[in-house]
């Protein structure tokens, strides 16, 4: 239990402050690609050394949610056309999921490949080389499927 | 385009600075409530009114990704027995959902019920009253659905 004071409004907004647990290592000249190319690779996950016990469970196949910071993004505009095409409709950046936002990371879901002591390889991840990894979760269904996190009256 | 050098492992593990830009508010008692309760139970998130722009697009169905500071949660371990039942094997904290993780960030899905001005309310939420909130998306099926983010080969 922190000394959380949940009276006072200001602890609410105070500064976050997080510490990479590891960073993506991608082939070399995958930078140019397109964020569906990169999907279609296979990335690294190198996580610090110390923290390679916290993989204990994850193996081949198992699907998990890679929060990354989207290192080489600044600023933000709060509404934008979607993918940044102007015939679509403005929307705020909390309806999209471009990189330019208030805090910019990323939430996404990656199948592993193969896990060798610190380096998970993993499918369908867009993130670019070098960009700090904040968190690993396994997917669950409770928390990541929307059909599933309140009773459903259909 | 920031100043960060990809030869520099340093740069890849930096310190992450990020503000909230709002907080869960719930109603009183609720924080005496297990996690399968508080998602039972609506709750709002306020968000700063300066950002409100950015709900543009959120509407009463809309299932959103919300990533909060588990503000109460202090240190972790790498292996945890999954839900603190000893019965069942050890597993490494990125393999659970545990709030006790390195960096103490939620990922959850949830359904918006109500937009008015800077609040959100939602269905679906298991954080605590108070908890600062660091991002919110559109849950998109590309980013979020294990299927959908690489080639199947089922």
């Amino acid at each position: 239990m922190t000394n959380f004071n949940p009276q006072s409004p200001e602890s609410r907004s105070q500064p976050i402050i997080l510490h990479p647990i590891g960073y993506v290592e991608r082939d070399e000249g995958d930078d140019e690609l397109s964020g569906d190319e990169l999907r279609a690779r296979p990335a690294r996950i190198v996580l610090d050394p110390a923290l390679t016990d916290g993989l204990l469970g994850l193996e081949p196949g198992s699907d998990i949610v890679v929060l990354y910071y989207f290192h080489r993004s600044a600023g933000y505009d709060l509404q934008v056309h979607p993918r940044g095409d102007p015939s679509r409709p403005l929307r705020g950046v909390f309806a999209v999921r471009s990189p330019r936002r208030p805090n910019p990371i990323a939430v996404t879901t990656v199948r592993v490949r193969r896990v060798e002591g610190n380096v998970l390889e993993v499918a369908g991840l867009d993130a670019l080389d070098g960009s700090p990894v904040l968190d690993i979760k396994i997917h669950a269904p409770l928390f990541d499927i929307p059909s599933s996190t309140f009773p459903q009256r259909t």
